[in-house]
């Protein structure tokens, strides 16, 4: 495990891209799943002004990780929730061909795991982190460690799943997909990011704790070459060094 | 996770030794971590055969994965058990270099990571599995999944202790070292054999059950790369495809 | 570079056979190139033995690496002379999926290349030496080493052709198409078979004289994990050690 | 191959750090090649800025390619003008220890190749071209591609000596050493960089035309991980796609 503290959010997320630059930078087809969400925004803004228009990052294809489809309340469906983020973040700003555009969805989430493996694997994985410690829609106590993929059935069980559909505006979903423990293992390099304070105790709970599906993202201490890039407030109360 | 079942303890020994070969035959330094125990014991005079005093392997290094020392009842250590197993199974009759035999002890466990570390990290690490599903000398609740490496202290807390105190025949050990899962899960290619129907109960829900510190062995449902070799009889109650 | 010169054709053709399983029985997509020709004959027994009809190995894909359409005199096209003997040596036998099977040909030679990086690039690749130090179809004089595929006209400038013409039967082929020295090089293994007095010369004229597009097997010298096989005989007059 | 030509000196030589910090911030040893001379001066001055002091990339390992010792008339040698270099351009400044830094010299040539080598490989060699042609201290004509390391005698045979030897101030060399083909082929990334209208010339030769020893920087067609990063002028003449 390799532990970066940058001084803030800015340097975090330029080095953050420069570590993806370096991975694209090969001279083969690099394989590189992405998150959404709040924390890689300002990341993607660094990486949109390097990828855009630029052919010599044509062997790069890219990989999202989960998905909830979402519904009007007459049942119709509405493009799934982490798609329409990556597009806004990044796939669009950088004109990212489809056809390297490569989104898990309710139709395909029992194939893809199989679909990276016949692509030769994940080179990059960019994850973030919950202050529940969920990694991926991995969520606490919904999925186990033991499989590829995960179809999470969206039910009030959940103590976050109320909470959850009330954001969705009057919409709803009944599932979430996402890949789970063992394939965010098989990536070749995991970096996970996080920022602010409000990261800083399940960043150390998750680093330094036990292993444990409670907190999902405690998996990642199994990963074999992981790198954790945060600012200076969510990495503030890791005592880790970086041997092991 | 691959799962080759094979029709007997024979065919199941060579096709491991075929494997290690595989790998060994490549022209780059090639680092092997290897078991000791009753299971690899048909492979290592397969492996013996087809390595000794062949110039064409020596860009092979060996390791350890653990040891218990052993002491008289007068506090004078015998060497280690594992060492001394492994030197009778295969160094010695395979007349393999002092240079390239690096083995885990009470002196050397801490750095003993970061060693293979500077190496190049393991290309391969042979593993069985004990019937109380320990790996390695991770035995059930004696040790977690989070470090590279483990000093045990043999206490009566532990079940087992007793019996294996008593097989020592009047000396005693303090204490075991082992690779963590941490370590366990950084090899490139992970290879876990199994034969004999007493293993068939503990192999099925160390591969298809919870991943559980309880079942150390459960942890490598999460390598990214691991092949499970068996005879017919251990690998009797698998019903896992190989897919994932 | 390691070189293995095992003490007859038999031994060399099983050790060459342990080495593609072991890449094969990693738990990931592997994909192998394979040779056609006398020198594989009999290891192709033992792999067929291997892998026919072992739902464990349906993880890797197999690719050839150059091919001589063959015409009838009224230009009707007979089966690329390599598939057929592919096919018979190994494909037909160990019954391989079509879905894993893929062949160079005069239809997708342009886009072959691609197609293996799009795959994740080959692990492992298996060449014979011709006596004339061809390497795939990469005949003397007739390519060079700065492109990944080539298709050479087949005319009487090359000494070669009118024997090779003769050779059909009556029939003939205007093309020879084949991997180059580009895509041989990016191979992940590479693996030389040689066996028989009469390439003694000339294997240790490729691998131990200057790199040379004279000689095009030559070029192996700069690969770097090579594996050379031999028995008894075509190895005879190698000086090399396996430094390097 | 892939290939970025940066709109100037200033972007060329950030691109390339990022792509050494992607590598060098993976969580296991990494090892860099590295070259001295007039190109990368302002790549190491965002490199020393990344690196300096910086505990978390202490995993990487740094490494020369070539030396050239220097004695005064009297005979008494000076310190290596690469190492010299290198030591002002990247080590001094970046206060990197000296247990990570690997110098080739005239002393340890012969096994440099094989310390490299036990060391895992390197991950990433960074080189520059010269406007000969040159490569590494492979000068036109006076290595081959066949070995790893070469020491090359500087006679006055070589057209260049001469004013090499003049630009020494009173003193002289005997010898130059550097790795060779096969080493620099061996590197898992090769990068390669190169600025100003000078250079534009003999990249297009080196990249586009024919693989010869006279051109020795021709060789790199032949890696299967090429990098080449270039302003606007050295990479003025490339017609090149980034196919193969």
């Amino acid at each position: 495990m390799k532990i970066i503290i940058e001084k803030d959010y800015e340097a975090m997320s330029q080095h953050t891209c420069h570590i993806l630059l370096g991975h694209m930078s090969q001279a083969k087809r690099v394989n590189v799943c992405l998150t959404a969400g709040r924390t890689p925004k300002r990341m993607y803004d660094f990486l949109v002004e390097s990828v855009k228009d630029k052919s010599y990052y044509r062997n790069v294809h890219y990989y999202s990780f989960d998905e909830t489809p979402v519904f009007t309340p007459e049942g119709v469906r509405i493009k799934g929730d982490n798609q329409s983020q990556l597009e806004a973040l990044f796939f669009k700003p950088a004109n990212i061909a489809q056809s390297h555009s490569h989104f898990l969805s309710e139709t395909n989430y029992e194939t893809f795991p199989q679909e990276i493996e016949l692509a030769g694997g994940l080179d990059l994985m960019l994850v973030g982190i919950g202050e529940d410690g969920h990694i991926c829609a991995n969520m606490p106590e919904s999925t186990q460690f033991n499989q590829l993929v995960y179809a999470i059935k969206l039910t009030d069980e959940f103590p976050w799943n109320a909470e959850y559909q009330k954001s969705l505006n009057g919409n709803y979903s009944d599932y979430m997909y996402t890949l789970g423990a063992k394939s965010i293992l098989k990536a070749k390099h995991l970096i996970m990011i996080a920022n602010g304070e409000e990261k800083a105790d399940i960043l150390k709970q998750a680093l330094e704790g036990p292993i444990s599906e409670a907190i999902p993202a405690s998996m990642i201490q199994l990963h074999p070459n992981l790198t954790v890039i945060t600012d200076d407030k969510a990495g503030a109360k890791l005592t880790l060094t970086n041997l092991g």
